[in-house]
């Protein structure tokens, strides 16, 4: 069976801005609003995820993360309403770019 | 400025059988006739590029690249008809997908 998938990225004046590993994460805090609960839910270390958060909120127009480091839990986390803006964007496109693969799919002749 | 970019992956039977660094590859094993010229073009080692080869080969009904190991200039490579079919497809589905990406970094508004 053959199978044709997209990893969408969005660039911000040329950097990386949001792609499916920031997303992911972005999803977890959400849920659990800890950045390390969500760090190890996505299976990458504590100061990646910390690295990753800074990057997006540096190269947003306003942050999408509002984090507090240490404590006793690694740090809360909470996504800014500016932020489940942006999520739900990447979601749209995301859909719009699955619905384009899956008639491909159809199409496909390998 | 924003860009949506997208990297596409062909799947079959659950396994990554190409994906742009593969693409990348067979594009440059087609210029230069050799795996290991490929290899450095594409900035991965000679023994990595073998080893995503054989998958892709292990992948197909028929190989993709028909390889000799070894020799003066570390082994020759050559495209197969077949190989060079599905490169085709391949193109045409990123066309298609950049096409869409295209219309949707028209709309977007993040």
């Amino acid at each position: 069976m053959i199978e044709v998938e997209a990893q969408i990225s969005i660039k911000r004046n040329g950097v990386t801005f949001l792609n499916p590993v920031k997303i992911a994460l972005l999803k977890e805090i959400v849920v659990s609003g800890s950045l390390s609960a969500a760090a190890k839910k996505v299976g990458i270390s504590y100061q990646h995820a910390w690295t990753m958060i800074s990057e997006v909120n540096l190269n947003a127009p306003q942050p999408l993360v509002i984090k507090q480091r240490g404590g006793k839990n690694g740090g809360g986390a909470e996504i800014s309403e500016y932020g489940l803006r942006i999520m739900n964007e990447y979601q749209l496109i995301n859909e719009t770019v699955v619905r384009t693969i899956s008639q491909i799919n159809v199409e496909i002749n390998l």
